[in-house]
C-alpha cells in the first residue's frame, strides 16, 4: 500500500472493510470514495453503518446497484436446478458465492469506478477466514484478478488483510480507532445484533481472539460461546 | 476449443458472436445456453436477432439483465466529469469501454451463468480489430481474465478470433454457412441498417475484404465506400 497514493475501498459497513478504510488511510493514501454494494438484500441497514462510518473520515460514499446482477444470475441458476448444499447453508451464506461470478462483477465494478476516479487501487477487505468458504476470496483469485483490472483499467487491487484473521483485523481497528462500534455485521434486520447468527458468532470470537472489548449489542451475548470452541 | 466439451457462448446478435457460437457448434462442443447482455441500450433489435440464430440453432438464450450496472457506474463517471475524448467518440462507441469495467463484469457475469450451467468454458468473439480500442478487448487482458474465472469459477474464457480480422471471421462464418443474414450490427434503430454509421461501415468492409456477398440491406450502401480506404 506505501506506494499507492490514491484509492477506492470497497466498503460493506462491517469490521473487515471499516478497517481496511482506516488503515487505508493511515498509510497516507488518498480514499477517493467508499463504494457500498446495493445487492438488494439485508442492506439497509449496513447501508446505515457504512454511512455513519464515511461520514466520520469525511470520504464520499458511492453505491453500486447490482441488484438486477444477482436476480439475473439467479433467475438462470433457477431455471438449471443449481442447489446449494443443505447442509452447508450456513457456510453458503457466509461467503459471496452463492450467485457464481458475484465476487468478479463486484471486482471488476467496483474497479470501474475507481478507474472513473482516476485511483490507482481498489481496496478490498478479504481475509484469511473467507478463503475456507469460496474460491473466489482465495489469494490466487485475487492475484489473478488484480492483474486482469490492472491490464484492463489500470486499476490493481489492494487487498492488505489477505493473510489475517478476522481476529487481527478487530486488533488492528482497535489500535487504530476505526469506528467499531457503528459496523454491522448480522444476517437478521433486528435493532440490535442478534448473537446467533453466523456473521455474530463469527464476529464476538474475533473480539474475543484479539482481546479486545466488544462495544456491540447483543439481543443474546451468551450464545456464541456454547457454538465455538475458543483457546483464550 | 478441442478439449472442451461444453460452454456458454456470448452472443450479441452481431457478426462476430453468431460465427463464434456456429464455430463452437462446428468443434462438436455442447453449447449450453447463449448468453444475450442487455444493456438497456439499442437492445431490442439486436435482441431479435439473437432469438432468431438461436432458435435457428436450437439452443437455449439467456438474457443477462446489466442495465443498473452500467446506469449506476454512470451516474457515478457523471459525478467524477469523466469524459470521453470528443475527437474518438466513433472508435469509443464502438468499443465496449464506455464505461469501464463493463467488459470486466460482462465477462464475469457471464461465466457465473457458464459455471451454473455446468459449462466449461465462456466462447467470446472478441477479435484482432477489437484491440486498438480498448484495453479490455487485448489478448492478454483475456488471458488474465480467463486465468481469474477459471480459478474461481472453473470456467475458462475461449476467444477463438482473438487473433483474426472481422474480415477472417465473415469468411469463417461463411464456410460454416452460419446465418450472417440474421445478424444486425447497425448503431441506429431502423428498419434496415442505415449503412452509415461506424459499425455498419465496419460491417461492410468485412464483408468486401472477405469476398463474401454481403446479405444485408443498407438504407445507404454507397456511404461505406467514401470513408474506407480499402484495399481490394
Amino acid at each position: 500500500m506505501t506506494q499507492v497514493e490514491s484509492a477506492v475501498v470497497l466498503l460493506s459497513g462491517g469490521v473487515d472493510s471499516t478497517t481496511a478504510l482506516a488503515h487505508t488511510l493511515a498509510t497516507g493514501c488518498e480514499v477517493k470514495a467508499a463504494v457500498f454494494v446495493d445487492y438488494g438484500q439485508r442492506h439497509l441497514r449496513e447501508w446505515k453503518s457504512a454511512e455513519d462510518v464515511t461520514q466520520l473520515y469525511k470520504v464520499p460514499l458511492l453505491p453500486l446497484n447490482l441488484r438486477a446482477f444477482g436476480a439475473s444470475v439467479a433467475s438462470v441458476i433457477t431455471l438449471s436446478d443449481y442447489e446449494v448444499p443443505p447442509g452447508r447453508y450456513a457456510e453458503h451464506a457466509m461467503g459471496a458465492s452463492v450467485i457464481p461470478g458475484r465476487n468478479a462483477v463486484m471486482l471488476s465494478a467496483a474497479a470501474g469506478i475507481a478507474a472513473s476516479q482516476g485511483a490507482q487501487a481498489l481496496v478490498i477487505a478479504v481475509h484469511a477466514g473467507d478463503r475456507t468458504i469460496s474460491t473466489d476470496c482465495q489469494p490466487r483469485f485475487i492475484k489473478a484478478m488484480s492483474s486482469a483490472l490492472g491490464l484492463g483499467y489500470g486499476v490493481g487491487l489492494s487487498a492488505p488483510f489477505v493473510h489475517s484473521t478476522k481476529a487481527d483485523i478487530v486488533r488492528r481497528g482497535n489500535e487504530l480507532g476505526a469506528p467499531l462500534h457503528l459496523t454491522w455485521s448480522c444476517y437478521e434486520s433486528g435493532a440490535v445484533h442478534c448473537g446467533r447468527c453466523g456473521t455474530c458468532v463469527e464476529r464476538q470470537q474475533a473480539f474475543h481472539m484479539a482481546g479486545v472489548p466488544d462495544p456491540t449489542e447483543y439481543a443474546d451475548r451468551d450464545y456464541w460461546w456454547s457454538v465455538c470452541e475458543v483457546t483464550a
